[in-house]
C-alpha cells in the first residue's frame, strides 16, 4: 500500500531547515538526529549551505539519493512551488505543517485546492495540511515535535495535536504500553482516515487503532473499511465536537430530532468501534483492548477485598450492560475452601480478611473464579499492590507471586483480569509485573470498570458478527425508466420539489402501499372522484408554489356530500390564491380518509459525513413525546430494518401492547428497504419524508410524502 | 451539640490497649503519639501494666481524670461490659470498632440491639459499631489505622473504609485541600448520618461535606437537616449499591418503574444535595465546591490554547446542562486587542499561539472574560503549566507570574476559575501556585468540566431556594372522622386492604373527585341504580378476599339494558364463586363509564429510607412506552406537585399537544396535594394508587383506587 513508502519512510526531506533554533525547520532536524531515525536526513534550504552537520540542499530535486518523504515546514503561499520541486525529484509524499487553508475561509479552501492539483499532477500523496506532523516508532522517524513518546503497538490517529499530546503524555506516565505510529491528519485534503485506517489494519506490529475525530470528510469510506478492519483489530474513538454539530444540523424534521452525532455513534458501533465519550477512558480502553482477550460471553466477576469498591463497581459494570452472575456452587464451594468464613463468595467475591496475612491468594481466588466456564473476565478492585507498603514489606512479595501467577492465569484460560488498585499511584513492583504480563491497572474504579465493558463489547461484536454486507440491490428495477421520468420532468419544470401525486407515485411504482388519490382539476371532477372511495375523503391542494398545504388553507378533510366536496374545492383554490396570487395551481388532490391505526415516519436525507442516511420512528404525538427515532445509513439490509423498528422505544406499541393485536412489522420492514432502494436507485433525491405512515395488522398505507431533488448539475 | 465533645475529645481511653505490635490496641496508641494528638491518652488492659509507656488502666473506671470517648478495640461480645464500665465512668462516646453485629445477621442483630440499649441506659454515644473509626484533623485525634491524612476543611462521612481510604489518599496525592474530620458510621446503630451533618454543619473549620453513602437508616431526618446544611455549606454524596436496590425493591407497580436510586437520588438534588455518580469526580467536587465561589448564572466561558480540549469540554458542558454563550462584543473587542488575528474570541476562546511567547497573556485573557457580567466562571484547558517544561524555561516566570494573578481575579471577581492541565502530573511550580490560591487543576478534562458544572448547580440551587418547608397540613380535617371509622371497620374486619368503594369513599371525604358509584347487593339493585347514570355502566365485584378484579372475572364494562346487566351481575357473582368458593362478597358496585381522557397513575408507598414517597405518571400505554414517572418524598407543596407534573417527559400530553386544548393540570395538582395529605392524616396507610386518574379539559376522575393499610400494631 502507498502508505508503507510513507510512513515507513527511509529517506526524508526537511523543507524549510534552518539553522535557527526556534524554527520548525531546525527542531525537527535536532528530533530526528536526538530520537535516532534510522534513515538518512536531508535538510533542504537554498540560503544555507549546513544545518547541524549535514549539507543542507537548495532544492529538494537537487538531492543524489532517493527521497520517500519531505517534511514541508514553509508557509501555506509556497507549498504548491514546493511540491513541483518534491515531484521533480519523484518524492512520494508530503507531511505539510502549515496551518492557512481550508481551517481559515474561502482564499485558504482554494489554495487547498491547488495544493492537491498539484500533488495529484506528480503523484504526491499528502498528510495534513495543518497537521502537527507524524511519527514511526519502530523506525524512529519522529516528523512531530514531540519527544520520548513510549513505543508500543497502538496506532494513534488524531484531529488534534493537543489530544495527540495528551494521550501519548498519558500513555508515558501511566502505563507500560505505547504506540506504532502516530498520524496528525490535519485537513484531510488529500488521505483520508479510511486510508490511514486500512494501513493500519494490516499493519503487524499494530494490535489497537486509538482515533480522535472531529468529523470526517468520507464517512462512507470510513465506514466500510472499518466493517473490515474491526473484525482484525479493535478500534477506539472519541468523536467530539457534538454540542455544535448538534447546532449545525438541519432544522428539517429529521435533523431536528437528533443531532447527527446519534447518526454516527450508531453508525460507529454498527461497524464493531468502540466508541469512548469521557476522554480519561480514551487511552486505558485502548491500552485495554490492545493487550487483552475480549470477553465472551458479555458475564463477568468481581474479586474485592472491602465492600464500598466492589459495590461501586458492581453498580458500574451494571450500568454498562455486563452481567455479574451468581457464581456457581462448584465454584463458591472451592473459594470457601480458601476463604475465611466471613467470606462472601457468590459474586462479587469479597475475601473479608483472607488475603491480610497472604494477598497472594488473590490469584487463587482468581484462578478458581476463571475456572468457572460462565464467568467470561475478572475485575479485581481495591488495595492489592498495597499490602507490602500499607502492612508488612514481606507481603510485597507474595503480592509479586500473585502477580506472575495472575499472568499465567490469563494465558491459560484466555480471558482478561483488569485490576483496580488504590495503591496504582505509589507505583509497587507488583503492579508494574502485572503490567508486564498485560494485565491493565488503574487507580479509577469508573475506569477500571469501562476496560472491562469495552472487552465485553468488543467481544460480543466478534460474537454477533453476521455479513453485514449482503445489502438488498435495485429491487424494482422495471419501474425505474417511469420514476425517473418523474423526475426528470420536475427537473425540466425547474422543480426540486416533487408534488405530493408525484411523490406518491414514485413510491408506488416501486410497489409502495400509497393511499389512493386522483387529481380534480375542477369541483365536478372532485365530486365524481370522491364516488369511487368509500366513506369521507380529503381534498389537499397540488402546487409546486404551495410546500406546507395546511399553512396555505389548502387542505379539507372528513368531506362527505358531493356538497361539502364541492364547497371544499372552491375555499381551498380561493385560499390558494390568497395565499400566493401567482401560484401555479395544478388542481386538488382527492382520496379517501385512512382508517385509523398508529402513525409512523420514514425519513431519508444525505449526511455530511455519511451520505444518504435514513429515519424511523413513531409518529403523531408519540413523536413529539418519545423524541426517539432510529437512524442508519443506507442502504440497510433487512436485518437492519429489522432492527430498527425494534430499537425504537415505541416499539412495544407496535408489538401489540395490553392485549392489542401487534401490527404488521414485515410490512413497515419491507418499506424500509424499499425506501432504502429507492435512495440508491435514485441518485437525485436529497430527501424523502414519508409523514404519516399509518400501520395496521395488516398492511399500511403511505398518507402524505414528499421527496425533494439535489440541485440540478449546472 | 453532644457531638462535640465526642469528635473533639479531650482525653480518650483505649479498651483493649496491647503490647502486640499487630494488634489495633497497640496500633491505636502508636498512631496518637505518632500524629501528636494534643488529649491525654489512657490505655485500659486488665492483664497489662502499660502499654508504651503509659499507665494502663485495668477498667475505664480506674482512670483518675475525666474521660471524653473510648475507642473499643475488643471483640464485638465483650462490648455490653465495656459499654457499662464506661458508663459507670461518665464516658460521652464510644467508638466501636468490631464487626459481628448487625451486618452478619440475626444473631448479630440482637447484640447490637443490646449494645444501644446499654449506651442509652449510661447516655453513652456511639460511633459504630463496624466503623474503620474517626479522625478530627485539628487536634491531630486519629482514631482510624490511617496516617498522614491532609488537613483541611472538609469533612468526609463514609460507610466504607476502604472509600475514605480512597478519597484520603488521592487528596494527599492530587490536592492540596484536606480534611477538618472524617467519621467512619459503620452500622449507624446510634449516632446517624443527620447528627453528624448537623454537627459539621455547624463547623467553623469545615467548608464541605464529602460524604460516601450505601444506605441510609434515617432518610427523613437526615433530608431534613441536609435541607438547612446546603444553604450554609456545599454537601456533595455519592450513592451506590444502586443496581442490587433495584432489584431488592418490590415488585409492586411503583417500584418496578424505578428502583429506590431514582427516588434517592431526586430527593437528595431537591435538598441541594450535589450528587456524584462517577468516584473520579467525588474528592474533585469536594475540593472544588469547598474553595470556589459558586457559579450563579449558569454561564461560563472556555479558554483554551487548541481545538481539541476545548472542542470536548464544550460538549461536556453543553451535555451537563450549562450554557458557553458568545461573550459580548466589547469583551470580544478586548480579547482581540491582546491576541493573535487567528485568534477565535467568541466562547470557547483559542488564544491560537497568542501566549506562546508569554503565558502570561492567559491571566489577561481571565481577566477580561470574567469582567464580562454575563459570564458566571471560566474553565482554562490545555497546556498552561508547561509552558515552561515544553518551550523555554523562561516561560515558567511568567506562568507563575499568571498564576499569581488569576489568583487576584478571582478574589476580585468572586467567579471561580477551574483548570485543565496536560503538565499537571509534572508537578509545575506555577500549577502549585493556583492551588494554593483556591483554583482547581486536574489533569481529566471530564473532571474539570464536572468541577464547574457543580459549582453551577450549587450556586443554581442557592439562587433558586424558596422556602421549601412551606408544607400544606390537615386539609380537609373535618372529614377525618368519618375517614377514620372506615380504617377502623377494615381494620376491626381484620383486613389490611379497603374495599374499593371504601377507598374511594376516604378520598370522596377528602374532597377528591371519584367517579360516582353504588353498591348493589342483587341484580335488581344494580339495574335501579344504573337508572341514576346516564349512558353505560360498569359492574365490578367487590370482596375482601378478590383484590385483582378483573383476574377473577370481576368486571363487565360497556353494559346498556336492564337485561345486560342482570346477566352480568350473575356471571360476577358466579365468576366470583368459582375463583373462591368461601369469599365474602360484599355486593357489584355499579358505575358510569368514565368519559375518555388522558389517564394518568398516582400512588404513594413506604420508602425504606425515606417514609412516605408519591409517584406520578402518565397511565395506559404511554406509561409502559416512557417507563417515566416522577417521585417525590411526601408531604409535597404545590411548587412540588406542580414540578411533579412538570418533569414527566409526558407533560406535553397534559399541556396540549399539536392544537389540542391543555388538560387540567391544576386539578391534578390538587388531587397530589389531597393525596399528600391524605397520608400525612392517615398515618394507617401503607399505600395508596389511583389508577387510572382520567384528566379532562375540566377537571379529572378517580376511576379505581385501593388503598393497602399497614400492619396493625399488636
Amino acid at each position: 500500500m502507498f502508505l508503507d513508502r510513507i510512513l515507513n519512510a527511509d529517506s526524508v526531506a526537511i523543507v524549510g531547515a534552518s539553522k535557527n533554533e526556534t524554527k520548525r525547520g531546525f527542531q525537527a532536524i535536532r528530533t530526528l538526529l536526538d530520537e535516532k531515525y534510522e534513515g538518512v536526513i536531508y535538510p533542504v534550504n537554498p540560503k544555507e549551505k549546513s544545518v547541524l552537520g549535514f549539507k543542507c540542499y537548495p532544492h529538494v530535486a537537487d538531492i543524489e539519493g532517493p527521497v520517500d518523504v519531505a517534511l514541508v515546514a514553509t508557509p501555506a503561499a509556497t507549498i504548491p512551488a514546493v511540491l513541483e520541486d518534491c515531484g521533480r525529484k519523484g518524492v512520494q509524499g508530503a507531511v505539510l505543517l502549515a496551518g492557512g487553508f481550508g481551517e481559515v475561509g474561502l482564499d485558504g479552501r482554494m489554495l487547498e485546492e491547488k495544493v492537491v492539483a498539484t500533488a495529484r499532477q506528480y503523484n504526491i500523496r499528502l498528510i495534513g495540511p495543518n497537521t502537527s506532523g507524524m511519527l514511526n516508532l519502530k523506525k524512529n522517524l519522529n516528523l512531530v515535535g514531540l519527544r520520548e513518546a513510549p513505543k508500543g503497538n497502538i496506532a494513534l490517529l488524531s484531529q488534534s495535536g493537543n489530544m495527540a499530546l495528551t494521550l501519548i503524555t498519558e500513555a508515558k506516565i501511566k502505563s507500560r504500553k505505547g504506540f506504532s505510529y502516530y498520524v496528525g491528519v490535519g485537513n484531510e485534503a488529500d488521505i483520508k482516515f479510511h486510508e490511514y485506517l486500512e494501513f493500519f489494519g494490516q499493519d503487524p506490529d499494530t494490535r489497537a487503532i486509538l482515533m480522535y475525530v472531529e468529523g470526517l470528510r468520507e464517512g462512507r469510506k470510513f465506514l466500510q473499511q472499518a466493517y473490515k478492519t474491526t473484525l482484525e483489530k479493535p478500534i477506539i474513538l472519541l468523536k467530539s465536537g457534538r454540542s455544535t454539530t448538534g447546532k449545525r444540523s438541519a432544522g428539517s424534521h429529521t435533523g431536528a430530532l437528533a443531532g447527527m452525532s446519534e447518526v454516527a455513534k450508531g453508525a460507529f458501533q454498527r461497524a464493531g468501534i468502540i466508541v469512548i465519550e469521557n476522554s480519561d477512558e480514551l487511552f486505558p480502553a485502548a491500552e485495554t483492548l490492545s493487550s487483552c482477550p475480549p470477553i465472551k460471553n458479555n458475564r463477568v466477576a468481581i474479586l474485592a477485598d472491602g465492600g464500598g469498591h466492589a459495590t461501586i463497581v458492581a453498580d458500574l459494570l451494571t450500568d454498562l450492560g455486563l452481567v455479574i452472575p451468581e457464581l456457581s456452587a462448584k465454584t463458591q464451594a472451592r473459594l470457601k475452601q480458601i476463604l475465611p468464613a466471613a467470606a462472601s463468595v457468590p459474586n462479587p467475591v469479597d475475601v473479608a480478611g483472607g488475603t491480610d496475612a497472604d494477598p497472594s491468594i488473590f490469584a487463587d481466588c482468581a484462578d478458581i473464579i476463571l475456572k468457572d466456564p460462565h464467568i467470561g473476565g475478572l475485575l479485581i478492585v481495591g488495595l492489592f499492590g498495597g499490602y507490602g507498603i500499607r502492612f508488612a514489606e514481606s507481603l510485597a512479595w507474595m503480592e509479586e507471586e500473585a502477580a506472575h501467577m495472575m499472568g499465567k492465569i490469563v494465558k491459560k484460560r484466555k480471558k482478561p483480569i483488569v485490576v483496580h488498585s488504590l495503591y496504582n499511584s505509589a507505583k509497587p513492583h507488583s503492579l508494574e509485573l502485572l503490567r508486564y504480563y498485560s494485565i491493565p491497572v488503574y487507580d479509577s474504579l469508573d475506569v477500571a470498570a469501562k476496560c472491562v465493558a469495552v472487552l465485553a463489547e468488543y467481544g460480543n461484536y466478534l460474537s454477533s458478527y453476521h455479513t453485514k454486507t449482503n445489502f438488498v440491490l435495485n429491487w424494482g428495477a422495471k419501474a425505474k425508466p417511469a420514476g425517473k421520468k418523474i423526475v426528470h420532468n420536475a427537473r425540466q419544470e425547474g422543480r426540486r420539489a416533487l408534488l405530493e401525486n408525484e411523490a406518491k407515485r414514485l413510491l408506488a411504482l416501486h410497489g409502495a402501499p400509497v393511499l389512493e388519490d386522483t387529481l380534480a382539476r375542477t369541483a365536478d371532477e372532485a365530486v365524481s372522484i370522491a364516488q369511487n372511495f368509500e366513506g369521507e375523503v380529503v381534498l389537499k391542494i397540488v402546487s409546486p408554489d404551495i410546500l406546507h398545504k395546511s399553512d396555505a388553507g389548502g387542505v379539507q378533510v372528513k368531506l362527505r356530500s358531493a356538497k361539502e366536496i364541492r364547497r371544499a374545492f372552491d375555499e381551498i383554490i380561493a385560499n390558494a390564491r390568497k395565499f400566493d396570487a401567482r401560484a401555479d395551481i395544478r388542481g386538488v388532490l382527492v382520496s379517501p380518509m385512512a382508517s385509523s391505526g398508529v402513525e409512523v415516519i420514514i425519513g431519508t436525507k444525505i449526511d455530511d459525513q455519511f451520505g444518504p442516511v435514513i429515519m424511523y420512528g413513531l409518529g403523531g404525538i408519540m413523536v413529539e413525546i418519545l423524541k426517539h427515532v432510529s437512524f442508519r445509513v443506507l442502504p440497510i439490509t433487512s436485518a437492519g430494518a429489522k432492527q430498527m423498528i425494534k430499537e425504537t422505544k415505541s416499539f412495544p406499541i407496535l408489538n401489540g401492547i395490553r392485549g392489542q393485536a401487534p401490527l404488521d412489522k414485515k410490512a413497515l420492514r419491507k418499506l424500509l428497504l424499499l425506501c432504502s432502494d429507492l435512495v440508491e436507485s435514485y441518485p437525485e433525491i436529497q430527501e424523502m419524508d414519508l409523514n404519516p405512515v399509518i400501520v395496521y395488522e395488516q398492511g399500511l398505507r403511505i398518507v402524505d410524502a414528499r421527496i425533494i431533488l439535489k440541485e440540478a448539475a449546472p
